[in-house]
C-alpha cells in the first residue's frame, strides 16, 4: 500500500481518492474548495493545509484538475516539496501541450509522470470503473497502473508524454460528431416519416453503426439505458463535450491537421451550450437540430 | 417460381438478374446498353428487345437505375403494358420524392408496389448477400421477399411508400459523417505522435466505437480486410458515397430538416470526388484530409 496525495476533490477527484482510500492506500488530499474537502474526509480522505503539505511524504501524486493552467501551477507550487523517487499521475482532462510541459517540468525535478486523463464520468469514479488512458514512460505506467486499478477497469498505456491526453480527444472528437450524426439522421428519418425504430433497427446492423446509436440513442426507446429516456440528464454533459472538442480543435491548430468536422461540431456545442442547454447530456443536441439550431 | 422482368442490368443489376435465374425464376431482362445484355445473357436472363416487352408477362418488375428520373421514366413507359397483379420493386438508389411519386404511379395503374434499395456493393450483388431496405403495403413486403431472397441476406421493411430510401439515406449520412470524423482523429493523432494502433485500441473499445473505425478503417494494420490495406481500392466508392449524400441533402431541403454535418460531409466528398479520387473508396478521404483538403 502506497502513501499518496490527491490534488482536486472535485465531483470526479473526490471518489476517485475515495476508492483509493477503500483499497487500503493511506491518502491525503487537497482542495481549494473547503466543502469538497468536507465530503472527503467522510471517504477517509485526510485533508493537508495546502498542495504542499499534501504531497509531503507522498509515493504517488495524483492531480484532477479543470484545466492545464491549474495543472501546471500546481506541479510548479509541489515540485519542490515532492519526495525524491515520487511519481506524479495527472488525470485531469487538459490541452496536449500543458499535459506534455507537465511531463517537462516532473522530468526537470528528476520524478517520473503520466498523463491519465479518464472516461466514465461521475457513475464510473463512484464505481471504480473509469477507464485510463496514459501517456508516459512504460516504467511510469507500470509502476502506476498498480494504484490507478484502485479507480478504473480499463487501463491503456497509449504511448509517450501526452499520448493519453491524445488518444482521449481523439476518441471524444468522433464521439462528438457522431452524435450529431446520429442527432441528424432521427430528425430527417422524422421529416420523412421513419420511425426512429425502423431506422434504429436498420442502422444498429449496417454501417452506420456507432456508440452513439447503439449505446447511447439520442431519442428514447430503441436503447432504455441511455439519457434520452429521463429527459436528457447527464450522463456526459454538454458543457463537458464542448470542453473536449475545443481542447481537439486547440491541438488540431496547435499541431497542424485539419480537422473540419470536429470544428464543425464543436461550433454547435458551443452554440448548444449557449442556448442554456450546457447541463444537458450532449445527446440532448438532437433537439436543438430538431428545432432548427434554436 | 416467378416471371420477373428486370429492367437495368449493369453492374449491380446484372448480378441481381442472375441470381434470381439461378433459383430458378424466368428472368426476362433490357438494359439500354448492349454490352449489359450480352453479359445478362451468359447469366441466363432472357433479353427483351425493350422494356415493354421484357414486363409483358412477368409477375414481378424489378428496376435497377441510375437516378430518380430514370425509374420514372422507365414506369411511364411500362405501366400500360404490365400485367394486371404485378408487383414493382424499385432497387435503385433514388431521391425520396422520386420513389414516391414512382410509388403513386404503381397505384394509379392499380399495382403494388416497393422501394427497396440495397446496401452491400457488386461483391454483395454477385455474393446474393445484399441487404434490402424497403418501403410499402405489407402485402407488397410479403410477397416481394419471397423473391427479393435470391438476390440478399437481409430484408427489412422501414415502413410505407419511401421508407427505404429514407433508411437508406438516413443509414448513409452517419456513414459519410462518421468515415470523415475517424480519418480526422487519426490525422489528428498522427500530428500529437499517436500510433494508429493506439487510437484503435482505445476508440474501438470506448464511446468513439464506430463501424467506419472497426469494420472498415481507414488506416492500413487494424482491420485487415478494410480497403485502406489495398490502396483504398474501392469497396465503396467516393462517387456513390457522394451521391448518397446529395440524396439526403435533397430530402432534408425538400423536408425541412436542419442536417449541418451532412451538408458538411457533401461538400467534403464533393471535394475530394472533384480533385479526381472519385473513383477511389470512400474511406480514401482521410488522405485528402492528411493533406490538408488538398
Amino acid at each position: 500500500m502506497a502513501n499518496i496525495a490527491f490534488i482536486g476533490l472535485g465531483n470526479m477527484g473526490g471518489p476517485m481518492a475515495g476508492n483509493l482510500a477503500k483499497a487500503g492506500h493511506a491518502v491525503t488530499g487537497f482542495d481549494l474548495v473547503a466543502a469538497n474537502n468536507e465530503a472527503a474526509k467522510a471517504r477517509n480522505v485526510c485533508i493537508a493545509e495546502n498542495a504542499r503539505a499534501a504531497v509531503k511524504d507522498a509515493d504517488i501524486v495524483i492531480t484532477m484538475l479543470p484545466a492545464g493552467k491549474h495543472v501546471l501551477a500546481v506541479y510548479e507550487d509541489i515540485m519542490s516539496a515532492t519526495k525524491k523517487g515520487a511519481l506524479l499521475i495527472d488525470s485531469s482532462t487538459i490541452d496536449v501541450d500543458s499535459a506534455r510541459a507537465a511531463h517537462v517540468l516532473a522530468a526537470k525535478a528528476g520524478l517520473q509522470s503520466l498523463d491519465a486523463p479518464v472516461s466514465g464520468g461521475v457513475g464510473g469514479a463512484e464505481a471504480a470503473t473509469l477507464t485510463f488512458m496514459c501517456g508516459g514512460a512504460d516504467e511510469a505506467f507500470t509502476r502506476g497502473k498498480s494504484v490507478i486499478e484502485a479507480m478504473g477497469k480499463k487501463i491503456v498505456h497509449c504511448g509517450g508524454a501526452g499520448a493519453g491526453q491524445a488518444a482521449k480527444i481523439c476518441n471524444n472528437m468522433i464521439l462528438g460528431i457522431s452524435m450529431i450524426a446520429v442527432g441528424e439522421a432521427f430528425v430527417l428519418g422524422e421529416k420523412l416519416g421513419l420511425t426512429h425504430q425502423a431506422l434504429f433497427d436498420v442502422a444498429s446492423t449496417a454501417s452506420g453503426q456507432c456508440w452513439s446509436l447503439t449505446t447511447y440513442c439520442p431519442v428514447p426507446g430503441p436503447v432504455p439505458t441511455s439519457p434520452a429516456n429521463r429527459d436528457y440528464q447527464p450522463g456526459f454533459a454538454a458543457a463537458l463535450m464542448l470542453k473536449d472538442l475545443l481542447l481537439s480543435q486547440e491541438a488540431s491548430q496547435s499541431s497542424g491537421a485539419t480537422t473540419p468536422l470536429g470544428q464543425h461540431a464543436a461550433d454547435l456545442y458551443k452554440a448548444f451550450a449557449a442556448a442554456g442547454h450546457d447541463g444537458k447530456d450532449f445527446s440532448g443536441i438532437i433537439n436543438f437540430l430538431r428545432a432548427g439550431l434554436k
